[in-house]
């Protein structure tokens, strides 16, 4: 018997167990923390790897981790967003491509819509999101704040890749000042 | 005006923008899709990055490669069982918990069940996965066989890290003959 507790044959138990497992297919949790507890493992990997080849942690250095998380964000978005977009054949204008960001995009990968939106209307918005998926496994303190970087790469590089497939090229930044609260600006390049 | 395409202002593209955001809603492709895409991003960066520091590609290179990626499976597939069976109080025996994997884990984390488990009883199983969705991504032919390998060491260490944690410690390994169905082979190790 290799069980972590003693075996128990009530049907008290098989009744919880599917409870359990029914709760579990309602709320789809597991399939949300597949890719989180990826993500997470990316970065501590990414960050690991780094410090281990070099034994310091200069600014470079974090440059460079920040720049690989960031290549993979954007690869992945790239990949997403041409499967949520490939039956709609093009959309208005900048606004029009920037609101289906904050809305199905951000609700497929992020799982809420974004909170606010803002724009100059010269090409730069900022997208508000009060509980921002990638943060929500930190504690909610300023503890953690200066942690909160190197978890928000990767999204900024996901977004990045959904706009250039749009045929927007951008510069795309994150900044916490309360957890789990993230502020995105996105400024896009003119050609 | 940034989009890709001219812009068209008729209620067809409006219509046909709203099925396409309903399709995507009821299959829930995307949210495959990004994990999907951040594991074959992970599988990447570890290549390319074992590589690149070293420049070649030995059979010990290989291992530590695996190795990488199969730990990252362990501390992901831990953290998964853990909410899987938080309300699950304990499981009748090892078999009890092979048939849990096999079922409700596997359907959380590859997306179906697993379609055949067989067993020695003596601590052997093997779970064969005709459509292992971490294969989908490849093309069925022969072609990349030998690349399989590398997309099934990360699910390897899920494996064994979901049944460290329901306390069986375990030698997870997994063999393609034909794509993209999979068998692993589970080795209860015995204390």
């Amino acid at each position: 018997m290799k069980s972590r507790s003693a075996p128990v044959y009530t049907s008290e138990y098989r009744k919880c167990l599917f409870t359990s497992v029914v709760a579990v297919r309602h709320t789809g949790m597991a399939d949300e923390a597949l890719f989180e507890f990826l993500h997470m493992e990316m970065v501590s990997h990414v960050y690991r790897d780094h410090q281990s080849s070099k034994g310091d942690t200069d600014n470079k250095d974090r440059a460079s981790r920040v720049s690989v998380l960031e290549g993979m964000g954007f690869r992945v978005g790239q990949g997403l967003i041409e499967r949520l977009t490939r039956d709609s054949p093009c959309f208005k204008d900048e606004l029009d491509i920037m609101k289906f960001i904050c809305k199905d995009f951000w609700t497929k990968v992020f799982r809420r819509q974004v909170d606010n939106l803002r724009t100059n209307h010269q090409g730069t918005y900022v997208l508000q999101d009060n509980k921002f998926a990638m943060l929500t496994q930190l504690s909610n303190g300023k503890q953690y704040l200066d942690q909160a970087p190197k978890y928000l790469a990767f999204s900024c590089g996901v977004v990045r890749g959904a706009l250039s497939n749009l045929g927007l090229e951008s510069v795309v930044t994150a900044e916490v000042s309360v957890m789990p609260s993230c502020k995105f600006q996105v400024v896009i390049q003119k050609l």
